[in-house]
């Protein structure tokens, strides 16, 4: 028997974001570029492009910065609020799974 | 902005229960019958008993026991394992909110 559990964030009733839309924003940061993460998470340059702007709509800040132009025909960043957005989270996370695994483990005497 | 999360339990990768079901089992065994437990729940009874039979299937131990007749057409209370998962998921549930909501609200420095 295994426990299985899953986070999000909302605002005001409505949904923020889940993991789906933390993975995509870290991997617009490490790949520099919107089309590449999506690509990665299997989604259209469009469905990523409409999750940044419902985020940046809901919280009332921008998370990613795009530059026209250069070779590779543009380039992503994550705004400072935005990554300060990530690093928040991830501290939020770090260390999460293991304690509900644990306490998990324990009530149920495995 | 607000952290909201889910539980569930999964055996070979099909859930077993989640809180409705929780939910459900404990106002059983509060209220000793299933029909007035799915009542409260805003499910029939079909709905309920199918629910049960789905837990104890997947676990593979019996939750409720049945008593055809009385007064109000019969009585259910939980089995003796049943009470056990049950004590266990709570033992599971205890004061995690509470350590969910305590590491969000240091992460986002709220």
């Amino acid at each position: 028997m295994d426990i299985k559990f899953k986070f999000w964030l909302e605002k005001d009733g409505e949904v923020l974001v889940g993991n789906g839309k933390v993975g995509l924003l870290r991997r617009i940061e490490e790949l520099g570029s919107i089309q590449k993460a999506a690509e990665k998470h299997g989604m259209s340059y469009r469905h990523a492009w409409g999750m940044i702007q419902k985020i940046e709509k809901r919280t009332g800040f921008k998370f990613v910065e795009t530059q026209v132009g250069g070779k590779d025909g543009g380039s992503a960043k994550l705004t400072s609020p935005g990554k300060e957005f990530l690093r928040n989270y991830a501290s939020f996370r770090k260390g999460l799974d293991e304690t509900i695994e644990k306490k998990f483990q324990k009530a149920f005497k495995k």
